[in-house]
């Protein structure tokens, strides 16, 4: 949580974000030592940006903010997300995330499926503490609409053809649905009136698409360190991004992406891919999407009650176009 | 659902049980056909016992039965229960269940993992339909037992110290907690009073207990063919269920349950372990185990209001300990 960037953004919500990350420690105490520490080690900050329980108490701040349902609903997003960070890196084998060797790799893949749905079952558990009906149900369709998303990225796994609306719909499914959660939830639980509620909806949604659309560049322009990951993991495992798109567009002959999807025995393709974005501008052109989409995030902000939090969400969405982590 | 033993206990719901597999039906209309394909294969009744849905109306016959919260409860339960089998085969990298391929191992790990999330996630919407609190809240806590227990399990993998109070706790958390979570649903969905839904938590509780241990002697005494599994899977994976114990109470010496735990090189242990089982009066001694299990079950069903209902849970906790598959 050291980016420079995001204190600022912090600021109106450190205590109460603070409170989330006792939350967070207090889940971890549970009667076996063995999960216990499992739990320590996958919900630990160690490099979480903390967005999403950011959004959720960002958005409980216009109407009537109330901490006893707000917390355990901004833990409980996190918690989410951590389940299916936990989920994707068995998924997908990884041994290093944020810089970190994975639950994967120090305990294996039974453990880490077994982790992640124990970490569902915590964030449902603390969202039915808030017994609001709405931020429950919208849970459940949420982890449907993050499932459907990474089995949609699964099933088109190296598949060369698909839309930029395909590309747009996973992404809503996979990383939009929990922005939206977030902010909704914190809106319906401070008592939002309906048409806030929806702006705030609108928010989420767009400011997910902008962010998994950064991350889908990072992927190609930052550094191992930056990301705490290797670079170009996405080609890796055959998913098509943005920026992937745009280089099969705009270079049609003897294209890396192309060769690496259809016979994947050549790994300087991806390398080249690597350096052929970093050599156009293509970077910049999804940048350019992921703006507008940042913008769409923010065209009814002013519609919201006028005060300080209001302008943090403008912050955050500059935030998220140029984080590099 | 061929058993002669249980056609008689579906009788007096058998229509709803009908409906219950509508509802799972739909479940598998999505709009994507790769994950309509992999809902249908999964959910479809195969050689499933639909015991878990069953007990949810059975539970629900007592006051007043409601079925439009009781249909998507039963539905629930039996996709959360699909949805732990599903994982289980990823994480034992199972090849063949209820006498067919597994997801596991027709479509891969990734995807079975995924689906096991999305099946989690299509209970806990059905169950929030129902815009019930307490059910709400106990499918929650249900799905933490369920983890914590088999993450117990895998953590003591090979372990030869374990009493038989951690192997009970361990069932408790792994299976009965579902069947909790199936009568006490269905009893607060009718609105049974407090003690009414007590008696149906405990007829769950030693029931599921009294399933437990038979499926852990099924496991050495049963067929391939009855099993539709691999006889002897609990000791292939390390896990010390009760008839394992005994042996290794009553056999102290040259045990080959020890012999395999500790070298784990010469799977001929597992082989002789089954047939000291066999060949003793082991099986029998379980059994007794699992029949005290379903008296605690049904000691206080008699204070429930006398109908047909009442009767067949007895049938039940019958038709648990002869049960061969």
């Amino acid at each position: 949580m050291a980016s420079p960037g995001l204190s600022k953004i912090y600021a109106p919500i450190q205590a109460d974000l603070a409170r989330v990350e006792e939350r967070l420690k207090s889940v971890c105490r549970v009667d076996s030592s063995h999960l216990s520490e499992l739990l320590e080690y996958s919900l630990g900050a160690n490099g979480g940006k903390r967005i999403r329980p950011m959004l959720t108490l960002l958005a409980g701040k216009f109407y009537h903010y109330n901490p006893d349902l707000l917390l355990p609903m901004a833990a409980a997003v996190e918690i989410m997300h951590t389940a299916t960070l936990v989920h994707d890196d068995a998924i997908d084998k990884s041994a290093v995330r944020r810089g970190r060797t994975t639950v994967y790799k120090l305990w294996g893949e039974e453990k880490t499926v077994l982790l992640g749905d124990y970490l569902f079952a915590v964030a449902g558990s603390l969202t039915a503490s808030t017994q609001n009906l709405r931020a429950i149900k919208l849970f459940a369709e949420t982890l449907k609409a993050i499932s459907s998303g990474e089995l949609n990225q699964s099933f088109n796994a190296f598949n060369l053809k698909q839309s930029r609306a395909q590309y747009i719909q996973r992404v809503a499914q996979k990383t939009a649905a929990l922005f939206v959660l977030s902010t909704e939830s914190g809106a319906a639980l401070s008592q939002a009136p309906e048409e806030a509620i929806q702006i705030l909806v609108e928010y989420g949604y767009n400011l997910g698409i902008a962010f998994q659309i950064v991350d889908d560049i990072l992927d190609f322009i930052a550094t191992e360190k930056e990301l705490g990951k290797p670079v170009g993991a996405d080609l890796v495992q055959g998913t098509l991004t943005l920026p992937a798109m745009l280089l099969l567009e705009q270079f049609p002959e003897n294209n890396p992406v192309r060769e690496w999807f259809e016979k994947r025995d050549n790994p300087e393709n991806i390398k080249r891919a690597i350096e052929m974005v970093q050599d156009s501008s293509i970077a910049q052109e999804c940048y350019e999407v992921a703006a507008e989409y940042c913008a769409k995030a923010c065209r009814n902000l002013n519609q919201l009650p006028a005060n300080p939090v209001r302008e943090i969400l403008f912050h955050l969405a500059d935030y998220i176009l140029k984080r590099r982590v």
